[in-house]
């Protein structure tokens, strides 16, 4: 999660700032249905305060567009592979749509079998990985994704990057609240917050990256310059950034972080390679009293003194932007009229 | 992991240890049955250099048995819930006799449906986790699993332990090689390791924990003696904490890490929680090279400078125990032999 962007001056109905969005994608090369989607899970970023996922990104979509090098049209093909696995081909088109062609049948399964999974590739991630977890347990559903990136991470006793930022998100029912969802990078940073550190010009906490020379650095530019970032956690968060690519890479048939190669499409952006989600149906758990025990675990966790659940904050500020609307600076809503034309 | 243990002095063939385990744990209170799959564990985790969950467990096992806080001759309940979902209930037991007794429905459930989960509840786990995922992962198949154990862990921003050390463990086949095998504590370090460094008088890294007044300490026995552990990797290792908690108990319907109380059962030693197995079969996966893919990732992990996987020290044990018995000191030999009577 990012630090509140500084400066933000105007607030925004989600339905229009979804709309402008929604504009900007179809004008450059997104097909509605695809530009539905993508604006949706934006604006939800911008919305919920995860700033280095919302409109921060849309440069970066259009770039990326404009590059030739992810297919804005492209038409998932969603194969039912047996009782608990649907694969989806996104055609080298981006994820999120994948995703909402192949929903349905995967919570059904999940229903039906007890668990499901959702095996996605040939899709492109560009987003944060919350929103594509929480509208599970929206629906009484456990849900856990992962989804690989691009090359930036060193693992852990290693002296080159190979990993990803290569994100972990969880989502569960939570009986009388929101549900509890955590989006962690597996990195000691997201890359979108290096970007915005380096945009700001702000130093970074020791132990985030290394420069282009493999050595410690607390400058977000190094670590974007030929740099790269280090795992949370040391050998263990480099452990589970290997199992990412495990699951969201070998076992979808998508790319690893190291395997695409974008240099004949500059502008390029985004990560071709593949995500993984798990879908529980906690329903058919012994005792059958999942969101109940969940609420347990929250008063637990309050009482031996936590001031704030994981997502928490997100629904915080998404109650003062159902209110007041959606906030960000006048500049980047200026530059998004533009990119709308 | 643990580091070794100092002073080992002699080697015992694997089958004479694993007998000789069977023996004590069959003497205090064991079926034989259970007896020799926690022989089989603990052998295991011995020989393969694993010291905070070999020998060294054997007198706790011993003294949960006694205190009658464990039922040594439980036979598990297995019930076939859905295409993907088995449930056992372990009766008070061991987790470990559950999951042998459920583990062949759950492999044909996991091939046939792509996917399955194995939900253990009412179950003690007082050994290492990877030994339980290990074997899908030597079948082909790619095994995710999480157990939670008793409070004794600070959760991040908090002020009072809640959670247990609850640690994951990911298995997945690689072509030509070992498994690729991981078995993290989400905690700062395992608590077995705590034990080792309080016993040979050694002083902790900083970060692991915290003293009785909630003050960080890098004294393993000020850790023991009233204080607590910290999570890995701070708000992430305390996220994914709370998401073994979610899992291993919540859905399985076990109790979370600090909902037992053992305090009518001096001796006891051993949690009383549940236990979550979730296996994939990656041969439907797109592609289905699975095995191949993987062994891409290490050979890619080894090019950037990688010197040992995961689990790689596990195997170089095994392989000299296999040759030449497994390691272990005078003394624990001699205290083995006499708690067989």
């Amino acid at each position: 999660m990012s630090a509140p962007t500084p400066g933000l001056a105007v607030r925004v109905p989600f339905a229009e700032l979804q709309a402008l969005l929604q504009a900007i994608l179809q004008r450059h090369g997104c097909s509605a249905a695809v530009a539905a989607v993508l604006a949706h899970n934006c604006a939800s970023a911008q919305r919920d305060g995860a700033h280095s996922h919302g409109v921060f990104r849309i440069p970066g979509y259009v770039s990326t567009l404009a590059s030739g090098w992810v297919d804005g049209q492209a038409v998932p093909a969603v194969t039912d592979v047996a009782a608990g696995h649907v694969r989806v081909d996104a055609r080298g088109g981006f994820a999120q749509p994948a995703l909402a062609a192949a929903r349905a049948l995967v919570v059904d399964k999940a229903r039906s079998a007890g668990i499901a999974v959702l095996a996605i590739h040939n899709s492109h991630h560009f987003a944060a990985l919350w929103p594509d977890v929480e509208p599970f347990a929206n629906e009484g559903l456990v849900a856990l994704s992962v989804v690989n990136s691009m090359t930036c991470v060193v693992p852990h006793g290693a002296r080159k990057p190979l990993f990803g930022t290569n994100p972990i998100a969880f989502a569960a029912p939570c009986a009388g609240h929101d549900p509890i969802v955590f989006d962690m990078a597996t990195s000691a940073m997201a890359h979108g917050d290096v970007q915005i550190a380096a945009r700001a010009g702000e130093r970074l906490a020791e132990g985030m990256g290394v420069d282009a020379a493999g050595q410690p650095t607390t400058d977000p530019k190094a670590i974007l310059e030929g740099g790269a970032l280090l795992p949370f956690g040391g050998h263990k968060g480099s452990a589970l950034s290997m199992m990412v690519e495990l699951l969201a890479a070998a076992l979808t048939g998508g790319h690893f972080s190291w395997e695409f190669d974008w240099s004949g499409h500059p502008g390029a952006k985004t990560p071709w390679t593949g995500q993984l989600i798990i879908v529980i149906d906690p329903s058919q758990a012994e005792g059958g009293r999942f969101a109940e025990r969940s609420r347990e675990l929250v008063e637990q966790m309050q009482a031996v003194g936590l001031t704030r659940m994981p997502g928490e904050r997100r629904y915080r500020e998404r109650e003062v932007a159902g209110r007041d609307g959606v906030a960000l600076t006048e500049q980047e809503l200026a530059g998004l009229r533009e990119l709308a034309g």
